[in-house]
């Protein structure tokens, strides 16, 4: 009798794991980008070991900050690839291979059943595979890079049931945003969620990760879908090793279940500066739009771009309309099939692979009044550029509203 | 009897105007970018003047900095549009559809006999199209906004012939390079430059812009292409109106002849860190090179992206390989034909288009150390970072040594 991430722990602590155990547990995968590999090598340096525990479970991403905006960025990516040259780490992605979150999962790192800890709190969105992705600090990842372990609580699990299917332009993200409207930002805090139910089972693995990516926007540990057809779908000649998909006994106990219902589900918008001040898109006033932007690792997927795409074709975008593809595959694809050539057609612009202007940090940053429709995670004041306000919304939604100027529900176009 | 240039300015001032005449000439069509325009537009309202002289004639692409990399950015950005928009200019870019200077020859702005005159150093460009292209300051340029007219000396004109036809990855920019060695960096201050020769006439229109480009790298007020068929076959269904082709008569007065033989011309490189610098890549040590930069106002065509995708199909870059077309529009064509998914599959990264790491302002910044081979028109110290060094290339020979890691002849390839 437990929940998947009582049985992950039990298996990566070597014993019998309970919710609130406190358990040393080993990591099957450690990621850091290039954001948090700079603290988290500085630290590992400090403890003076000589040697990562195992250079073939550390993956490390340059996402952030790509390509480099200055010479204090430049400088710092250079002493990392430099670190990691010496160190032998065997799964570096520089610069323009895409977000640690769409990276991992495109290469197979993101399995059933594993540990995967990441030095970046969207860690989650491991969990759309049946594992239990976290997120922690830099330093706690120097531990993990001399060690390959650390402690952990084991978390008290919330579950989460969703009925019904999503209707036309209706999209993971609507279902993600009304989910967190519904648990609240500091509804999860430490705990981990898992997800059932038939409108979870008919999400693709691209909708799973939108899902799972947002948990720690509730306060979550984790966020768990556990693996089916479609997750060994995806995985078959991806996988970079075996895998053991856990699941849930019958028995498991839950800290608290949610019931959600999908099928009136209008587009959702978590409306300025809390990701949890979530409202259907009818409820929203007429608000002009001076920036839309389609990326990051909640919604920079193919399935993303297409269905922008889909809204876009033979339409013309009002505002300006930056679409980031979250890793250089979705980029090659999206140019195979044709949608970049209708994004690129409709006005849009399409930027390099990564985290662009979701942190606020080097491209895509807002003026102080202007206002930011964004298929990201995050609409924190000061985000994208303090005085800017930022909406959360689908990438069909964002879509719409590029045509219009104004926030606009996709059915309408 | 007059050079191309004395022609242009005879017309643009209603004078019969001779090298080393002062006239005040009427601007065809006007160019600010977004760095540029910040500062024009302020030199503007200090002058009192309420409206620009004429808001059909002024073209504004944003391009340095895109998308806004930080919130100062953000507001200037902000401010400026704001500024278009009351202004009523017709013709305003924003961030995403590409550089200035391939912007305007895309939109028919670059038309044989104008003067177009630009806030950037390579204005010249617009001469590829038989145009008097040249670039002034802000200040200048808010003299223009304001009256559409400027004093200006008319230049003396040199006359370069190139013999000779182009061999196999010998490219335009070899071709360029070769004459900014042999003409020097102040070979040409403040004259014209009239290029001719069977070479010329068996260069592309995006050949020719490469060319065109770099005459202010030998310090030209402009370098100028005769129209021909090929210019008028680029211009059918672009040009925003109708136009005279301005030619030299025969007994024209050149101060100056070069005459260029590039039969046996192999692939060029200007050595850190003067662009005349020049030396066939026979000449170049074995150089290991961190970063490699395809795109800018020089180099961000798609037929140099084509060429590079030539070079790279089937292999794999072994550095950091940073493309960026140079416009909506080539992105959108080698999203089309191909080129893109061959490049991404490569393992280069596509960015937006823009200016792009070509300034060292936003993005690709290298760090102390590195060395970069750019496609790009400027090698000077600093220009993309303190201490790094940048070696200008051709595409070919840019993509040859993203395989190899150092500077490679692409024929070796």
């Amino acid at each position: 009798m437990g929940t998947i991430s009582e049985k992950i722990f039990s298996r990566a602590s070597g014993q019998d794991a309970k919710a609130d155990d406190f358990v040393m547990a080993k990591v099957d995968y450690a990621m850091a980008h290039d954001g948090t590999s700079i603290l988290a090598v500085r630290a590992f340096k400090e403890m003076g070991v000589r040697s990562v525990w195992d250079p073939s479970r550390i993956v490390i991403p340059f996402d952030h900050l790509v390509p480099a905006n200055n010479e204090s960025t430049a400088s710092l990516q250079f002493d990392i690839r430099k670190w990691i040259s010496e160190q032998g780490i065997e799964h570096f992605y520089d610069v323009g291979n895409g977000i640690c979150h769409q990276v991992l999962p495109e290469q197979g790192f993101a399995l059933p059943g594993k540990l995967i800890v990441g030095a970046d709190s969207h860690s989650c969105t491991y969990g759309a595979f049946g594992a239990f992705g976290t997120g922690v600090g830099a330093t706690d990842m120097a531990e993990i890079f001399a060690a390959g372990e650390l402690w952990f609580k084991v978390p008290q699990t919330i579950k989460v049931t969703c009925q019904g299917s999503l209707g036309q332009y209706i999209t993971p993200k609507d279902l993600t945003l009304h989910i967190v409207g519904k648990v609240g930002a500091d509804g999860a805090t430490y705990k981990a969620m898992e997800f059932y139910g038939q409108t979870i089972s008919e999400l693709s693995m691209s909708g799973r990760m939108t899902l799972c990516n947002m948990a720690i926007e509730m306060g979550a540990k984790a966020g768990i879908v556990p693996a089916d057809k479609t997750t060994f779908d995806y995985l078959r000649g991806r996988a970079v090793e075996g895998y053991e998909p856990v699941y849930a006994d019958e028995d498991a106990s839950y800290v608290k279940e949610f019931i959600i219902n999908v099928s009136d589900l209008e587009p959702q918008v978590a409306l300025p500066h809390q990701v949890d001040n979530v409202v259907g898109i009818s409820e929203v006033p007429q608000t002009k739009v001076d920036q839309v932007f389609i990326g990051t690792c909640t919604n920079g997927r193919l399935e993303d771009l297409d269905l922008a795409a889909q809204v876009l074709k033979d339409e013309k975008v009002a505002v300006r309309t930056i679409i980031i593809p979250a890793s250089r595959e979705v980029m090659k694809e999206a140019s195979m099939n044709g949608t970049l050539a209708i994004l690129l057609e409709a006005g849009a612009t399409i930027g390099m692979p990564g985290c662009g202007p979701c942190l606020g940090g080097h491209m895509g940053v807002i003026a102080k009044d202007e206002v930011c429709l964004s298929t990201a995670n995050r609409n924190f004041r000061g985000r994208m550029g303090a005085g800017g306000l930022i909406y959360l919304v689908s990438p069909a939604t964002a879509a719409a509203s590029a045509i219009n100027g104004y926030i606009t529900d996709p059915r309408e176009i």
